[in-house]
Formats: C-alpha cells, sequence, structure tokens
C-alpha cells in the first residue's frame, strides 16, 4: 500500500522471511535492526551447534525475544534439517514455520547438513503428513556459478515426490529458478534485496568486494532482471527474504572472507527505493508480506511502517559489522512505526 | 629440458613474458625473487604514472637493475600505450621489446589506457613498420566473466588490420582465447601459472579469497583445461607469463581488494610440478623459454637452472606480500643456478 503522496510509503506488517541473528553479542547487535523495520522474519537455524531440537529451539527463542522484546516482531523459528521422528516433529510443530535443509557443506555453518537428498526422504515424508513447509538451500557442491542451476532438478524430484509438502526455494539467484516456480504448484522462493540489485560484477568486477560476498554468489545481468521482474510482478509465489547474515568485519576483510551480506539495517528503505524507481510501490506490500503470509498461513502482528523519501547515509559499521551499502545513501527512511 | 633422473629438473633461461615488478621498496622485495629463478622477463609499465616515455623507462631499468644486479636477469621493458610520434618510437625502440596496450580502466593502474581501439591505429602502424611487438591486456568492459571474450574480436580486427604486427594476448584465461591463436600467424599468448591451476570456484567457491583474485579473473573448469593443454603441449605460439602482481596485505585484505596474485617465488617450481604431474617435463623447456625466445627474437643471458624434487613450504609473506601458495606445499625447488 502507498499513499498517493509518492514521497511516503506505508507498509503493514513487512516480513523478512529469511534472516540469520546469530547469538550473544551479534544477536543482540542485529536483531533490534530487523525487529524495528519488520512485524516479523523467519530465523535461520544454522548456528553452531544446529538448532535442531525442541529444546535447543525454545532457548533460541527465548534469546532472541529478549533482545527485541516490545517491538512487535515476531521470531518464525526453523528447525535445521535432519533425520527427524514423527514424535519430535510433532512436538516441534506449534514452535516453528518450517524447517530448513541445508545440502552438506554448501554455505556458513552448513556441515551438519543433508548429505543426499534420498536420505531425507522419509522424514519429509512425516513433514508433509504435518503441513510442516521445507525450506531449502539449494545448492550442489559443483563449480560456484551452476550449483542453484545444477540444484533445480532436486527441487523438481522433492515437488513431485511430495506434493503436498511447501517447498521454498530459499534466496533464488537465476532466470532457472524463477521460471521453475511455475512448473510446481508447490514450489515458492524467497529473494534477496541484494540479489535484486547486484550482479557478480559489482563482487568481482572492479576492486573485490568483500562485504558483497555471498551464497549463493551474485549471477549475470540477466539473472538479477529475472529476479527483478519477479519481485516487481510479484510473482505470487515469490516472497521478500533479505538473507542478511552478518559476519564481524575480522572474519570478511581477511585472508578468507565469510559468505554472507548483511543487509537487515537497509533492507526494507531500499526494497521501497527500488519499487519506486519502478513504479510499483503499490506492488511492494504483496512482495513485503502479504504473499508470505498467504504462502506459509501466518498472521504477523499488525505494524504500521510509514517510509518517507528522506536521504540519509547509512553507518560504516552497526557494532563490528559492515552493513550493506555501509557510507552510501538510502533515499527513503522509516520514519514512523505503529503497533 | 629434464634429465633422465625424474628427481631433477634442469631448465636453460627460463623467462617470464609478464610481470609486474613495481617501484622502490616493493621492487626491491620482488624483483630478486624473479631474478633468483629466471634468466628475463617482461616488465609491465603500468605504474602511476605509466612508463609512458624514454627518460621515464631508462630510470626505472636502472632502479630495476639495481635491484637485481649480477643475477643473471634482464628485463625486457615495455612502454605503457599511448599515442606516439614515429620519431618517439624509434627512438625507443633499442629499449623495448615491445608496448603494452590497457583499455583504459580494466585493471590495476589502467585508468591512462586506450578508450578506443581505433584511436590507437596510428601509433599501431608504426609499430609493425618498426617491428615492435603489441602486448594487450584484452578485457572489455563488460560483464565480468565475458570481458576476454568480448575482446576477442578486437584481437582479430588488430591481427588482419596490422599483418606484420606481432600481437601478444596477455594472460589468456578462456577456451576460445586458446583457439584464437589458430585463426591469425600473428597472434600469440603468455599464460599465467595460476590460470594453469584455478577456477573461480577457487576464488569464491569456499570462503573468498582475496590472495587469488585477479584480473582477469579465473575462469570455468573448461577454460583451465583448454588453458592448461595449449601449455602442455606447448603450443608454439604460447609463452609463460605469471602476470605476478604484489599487493601489501593491507590491500588485499580490505573492504575493497586490489587484482594481483603474486606468484613469483613459486611460480618456476610450480610449473615444474604441474608438468610432472602431467609426464610432460620434457616440453617445459620450450613452453618456458624457447617460445618466447623464438617469438620476440631475443636471446637471454645463458642462465642454467636446476630444480629438484624437495618439499618445502612457501612463507605466508614476503615483506608485506601474501604469496600465491602461502602455507602451502611445493614440490620442487630450484636447488642450482648456474650463469
Amino acid at each position: 500500500m502507498s499513499a498517493p503522496d509518492e514521497q511516503i510509503c506505508t507498509l503493514i506488517s513487512p516480513l523478512d522471511m529469511h534472516i540469520h541473528f546469530r547469538e550473544g553479542a551479534m544477536l543482540r547487535t542485529v536483531a533490534p535492526l530487523s525487529a524495528r523495520d519488520f512485524a516479523g522474519g523467519v530465523i535461520m537455524p544454522n548456528l553452531v551447534p544446529p538448532v535442531d531440537n525442541l529444546e535447543r529451539l525454545l532457548r533460541y527463542r527465548a534469546e532472541i525475544e529478549a533482545a527485541i522484546s516490545g517491538m512487535g516482531f515476531t521470531p518464525y523459528m526453523t528447525l535445521f534439517f535432519r533425520a527427524y521422528s514423527e514424535a519430535e516433529l510433532r512436538a516441534v510443530r506449534p514452535h516453528i514455520i518450517g524447517v530448513k535443509l541445508y545440502p552438506a557443506g554448501v554455505t556458513t555453518h552448513s556441515e551438519a547438513g543433508v548429505q543426499n537428498i534420498r536420505d531425507a526422504e522419509p522424514t519429509l515424508e512425516i513433514m508433509e503428513d504435518l503441513g510442516i513447509p521445507l525450506l531449502v538451500h539449494g545448492e550442489t557442491s559443483g563449480f560456484v556459478l551452476d550449483r542453484e542451476r545444477e540444484f533445480l532438478p532436486i527441487y523438481a524430484h522433492l515437488a513431485r515426490r511430495f506434493p503436498r509438502l511447501t517447498i521454498v526455494m530459499e534466496h533464488i539467484t537465476t532466470r532457472e529458478a524463477v521460471a521453475l516456480l511455475d512448473e510446481y504448484p508447490n514450489l515458492y522462493a524467497t529473494i534477496t534485496l541484494h540479489h535484486l540489485q547486484i550482479t557478480l560484477d559489482d563482487v568481482a568486477g572492479g576492486l573485490l568486494q568483500p562485504h558483497l560476498f555471498c551464497k549463493p554468489i551474485a549471477k549475470r545481468p540477466e539473472d538479477r532482471a529475472a529476479l527483478l521482474r519477479a519481485a516487481l510482478a510479484p510473482h505470487p509465489k515469490v516472497m521478500f527474504g533479505s538473507d542478511s547474515a552478518p559476519h564481524p568485519v575480522s572474519a570478511k576483510e581477511a585472508a578468507a572472507c565469510a559468505a554472507g551480506v548483511f543487509s537487515a539495517p537497509v533492507a526494507l528503505p531500499l526494497l521501497v527505493e527500488i519499487f519506486a524507481q519502478h513504479d510499483a510501490l503499490d506492488r511492494l506490500q504483496a512482495f513485503i508480506s502479504d504473499n508470505a503470509q498467504r504462502i506459509y498461513g501466518v498472521t504477523p502482528p499488525h505494524k504500521k511502517v510509514i517510509l518517507q523519501r528522506k536521504p540519509w547515509t547509512v553507518p560504516q559499521r552497526y557494532g563490528d559489522v559492515t552493513p550493506y551499502y555501509a557510507g552510501r545513501t538510502v533515499e527513503w527512511q522509516v520514519v514512523q512505526t505503529m503497533l
């Protein structure tokens, strides 16, 4: 929903359907930045050790809630995929929005992930029966630019094999993944902010930019164009998920740089900027909240977020994390939030 | 030439036909590492300001010679391409091996390069008449993975337009560039060590590796395979050129990382390792020296370099530069050098 005034954009209960909050001091730094602008978000479970049992999940949720109490933000919790019994999944079901599957070793803290997708099938069958969505980091361990494309047949296999399972292709980055949405009714996707904006050229075309290095890595201009079309439409099966993934500067500006773009503090203003540039502000509400509510069947807290066109400069650091757009100007900012 | 003993490899006057020596303290750190193992090398002119006149060139050569005196190493000097008069080129000709052309802005210190290749033609005509080779950083300003491929028609145009001009495609990285060698008799190429070994996967497939970031960026496995085939044959028109390009650690492990792989201290041992792995030690002499001598018509100092299979660990730093293979084991080492 956008007001008739082009300088104001009002959004109801924006959701970030893919966030890394981490733990401890990092969580206390980053979680309030998401909670300030959003009404809820899907919290990734790839901690060390992973969030893969109810007790750990409840403790983690309590830690999050302590960091954002009173901010009108629902953390939608996820469980790290492993072989679960039906009893385990029944017990955890009221507390989660889905189970996140990482193929082993493809991204930060995914060492505990799945080696062979067939091994996952007994658990997926239970999830399908219990109506628990599956969230997937869909990359093979192949050549870096081919990993998502190579994974698409696995998505197709899962969608056919478990037709009642809601499957979310997380942070898609290729035109082929966008196209796959139309092939299977139970396939959905999240799209990040940065994959709407950058290509591999921005990461490695000039000086190398460690703060733009993420997984999946940004692809070609044609891929970015397909993602942007899907977000701006918006395709009814896509949702916003920032994949905001903070690392301390020491882990980014290093001899070996960790993958992750920390976009939480700028995500909502920059999405408004993008949609405004494309005269699509009236379609942002669906991408930022309504699609996700329908796909997952969730009702977040009612939170009215008003943004105004009022340029600001993004700080160089939040805590010891360099944000996306550090030192750059963002055109819009949140000026009022009403619960 | 390799001795019958598989543990020994003897090379005569190895040449590195593409090196960045820099200036000042950096030059004094890095130049002796090349001069130790090689009998000569082609010195890149992309300093700030560029080496684009005879006086600067002679001063730069003197600085190099002071750093490596008595080491049996000939610095083959190059001039930074700009519009030169015939008088200028005649005067500089005895002092250079060629003129290096950088399309404007594509790599480190190439801001002074050529904007439009047509503007270069009057100078190229003089170079053709005077028999001065043209060395080219062949990348457009397009999408990072397409830049070399997009430049190939420019190579083809130059090769046709100036059929008597020796044109060296520097540090080629794609299978299409290898294939172009067979299309035009006056096209030649250098190949680096690292492009024989790494792909984009090594740079950005796991943690991001700033010390493997270079221009042109490493490409796909199929490209690496084509380069390796050309080097191992060796294709009669390819020469070794390390493109060894030192940057201080502070410029690599940074929010914006400079392009360049510093391979000088390990280049010769690793080439022996690669050729040994492919049972091609008897073909290394052509790749490392004979082809270059024939293509450029140069005769370097006679320097016999004997390597032995004797593993060693590459230091983490030379001065304040992290070398290629830092901390890793290299199987071969230079055990004797005879002038």
